[in-house]
């Protein structure tokens, strides 16, 4: 009976807290997007976790395009944004352009990730054709959860790791990494753990640091040092996962264990 | 008794978490300002929902004045600051701006809401006389609860929309919109949402796009696009509802059907 | 037998919650990282409240020093890093350059303190010598606790508080401060309350203003307004008094009366 009521206390509290709470722990965004809510707009797509919508416009109108400094040959865009998560849409957008014929137009990093220590996003892809864009934004979202599986949190802070043995448009757009190569993406929140994770990355293994981002320098004034690097697809990989073991230690020593917000993959 | 148990410990938990939980969460911010305290601070003018305090200095001191980069013939000074709210506080202030002898000297936007995707607010107005000032801000103050009415929010982020018949110089300070003409606002964050309810707006009535803000440029890094529009008065009040019923069906695919902060005016 | 289950319940509620609640409360962050975590690697030397690690790098790798821009003769670095506090850790490592032989290499702000209004930071030292850096982060992470002393915090937002007999180069590196003289930092978020605090803090007594940011200017966006003052020992305590007392009744029209992250020094 006791049990029974503690269950119901946990209902009203979690009623009365209404999810936002779970923000940086982890899986918390996982479950929570599971149940996707529909929308009869036909500019929807989609959700995913981390708050991910997946836009399209069919025929973007010309003072919109002029406002965005897009050009008007891309008749149609499609748009995935999230309040949680740059790496993981850089990432899964590149596999959607890898995928379909449409061009990375914009990437947009506001400082966000609800309280968090880093971004959301803001993705644009355009084409002439409204299938395309639709079609780029359907691998987009569907691709997120696997690149938000190296993304570890706790109550402190996070970490972030991508690897690609193959980078393309979106990765280049974003860190001006060279197209066709293998690239990698190394960040941990709060900053001093990412100057570690990078002098760590360098050192165990011949890579070359394409970025290297802090809180001042090249971020939206995040709470992050991110660096991206490119080279040999089996050094690139060491270095990630040499830089992935030390970051769990370090952000660890200041709460829980970190835990991956979905299912590692590197 | 369980009941009155429940009650009990809802008590102990709420003491717990002290009030910072409901902020992006629909009508908190109204109910938690009501019970207003009072402070016999002469600059103390009130406060309103949002974490918003209005303030003024009867006679700045010529120090401060040059580091504000103010005009030393605004003796007195009037503050309005919030941590959840800009566009809302800078149509309060238009309004306080029409009814009084001041002037709008400084618009700031800080990235906060308390770790929600938008903007808080400090907005300077200025004067000869401390009585205008504070008249100022005493309208401004008592005008938020109304302009905080077409901002809805749900867990995963808000939207906003603002309209006047004839704008005045805050909105003139904030946006360049021109003085005297009827003025609209959408914002929506997450910003994917604001791409589409930006296009909706064009397309939806005549109206001409005074500024477009996405995280990288014109926002403080917020996850918002937010744009303002100018025209007749019909079709401006047209765009901003029709963004308004698409802005509410797509947040809410992201988890609850958006609320009202205080009661729509649009 | 109720208050039991009371307790068990919060039990419950509090696993559920972990932690990120209370960052904007009194005291939490202090009781919360007491429980300091340990970690075999040697870049780890500790942490303090506030979500603060202090780290070590003995010998960084030339690609680093070049990506971070700092000269190669700095072997070994120190950094320490926070989620939130930027003003205590600033005056923290201040303390630090005074009592080894390093140099502050380089001083920024994140828009942090977990959804509050204010800042986390990034701060580097260098030297030639592994022990010397090392012992530069001990001590920074052992003043930590002190130097928060006059942050007050409730629901609403913030105010801190800093005062030196002699300011040394963390100080003058970021805030310009004129090193071995008094040096005093005011701080108040929502910002609105930082204005009227600036203006008391200079109407005090005889100080020079060094600094004055704002949510636009000289902050990362931060819903803050901070200014830095320099001068006569006395008159530099005095005016940062005379603002500590007007803050803690403003900030207090807000929600609770603000109480102290730890140990009030001022």
């Amino acid at each position: 009976m006791e049990d029974k009521l503690i269950e119901k206390i946990m209902q009203e509290v979690s009623k009365e807290l209404q999810a936002p709470l779970k923000t940086e722990t982890a899986r918390s965004n996982g479950t929570q997007q599971q149940e996707t809510q529909t929308c009869q707009l036909t500019e929807f797509i989609g959700t995913a976790m981390g708050d991910t919508i997946g836009l399209v416009i069919a025929n973007v109108d010309h003072a919109i395009h002029e406002k965005m400094g897009i050009d008007k040959k891309y008749r149609s865009i499609g748009i995935i944004g999230a309040r949680t998560g740059a790496g993981p849409h850089i990432m899964a957008v590149d596999e959607a352009v890898k995928a379909t014929n449409t061009e990375v137009l914009a990437v947009e990093l506001p400082r966000d990730t609800k309280g968090g220590a880093g971004h959301g996003s803001l993705i644009i892809v355009g084409s002439q054709d409204v299938s395309d864009v639709k079609r780029a934004v359907e691998v987009a979202l569907a691709t997120v959860e696997r690149t938000m599986g190296d993304v570890y949190a706790n109550e402190a802070g996070h970490l972030e790791f991508q690897y690609t043995a193959r980078a393309s448009y979106a990765v280049e757009k974003a860190f001006g990494a060279p197209v066709g190569k293998a690239f990698g993406l190394i960040c941990a929140g709060p900053a001093a753990i990412g100057v570690v994770l990078a002098d760590t990355a360098v050192k165990s293994a011949n890579v070359e640091v394409i970025t290297y981002s802090s809180p001042a320098n090249g971020t939206s004034y995040s709470n992050e040092v991110i660096i991206t690097i490119s080279g040999d697809s089996g050094a690139v990989r060491q270095a990630v996962i040499a830089a992935r073991e030390v970051g769990i230690k370090l952000l660890g020593t200041l709460g829980a264990t970190p835990q991956s917000l979905s299912t590692p993959y590197i």
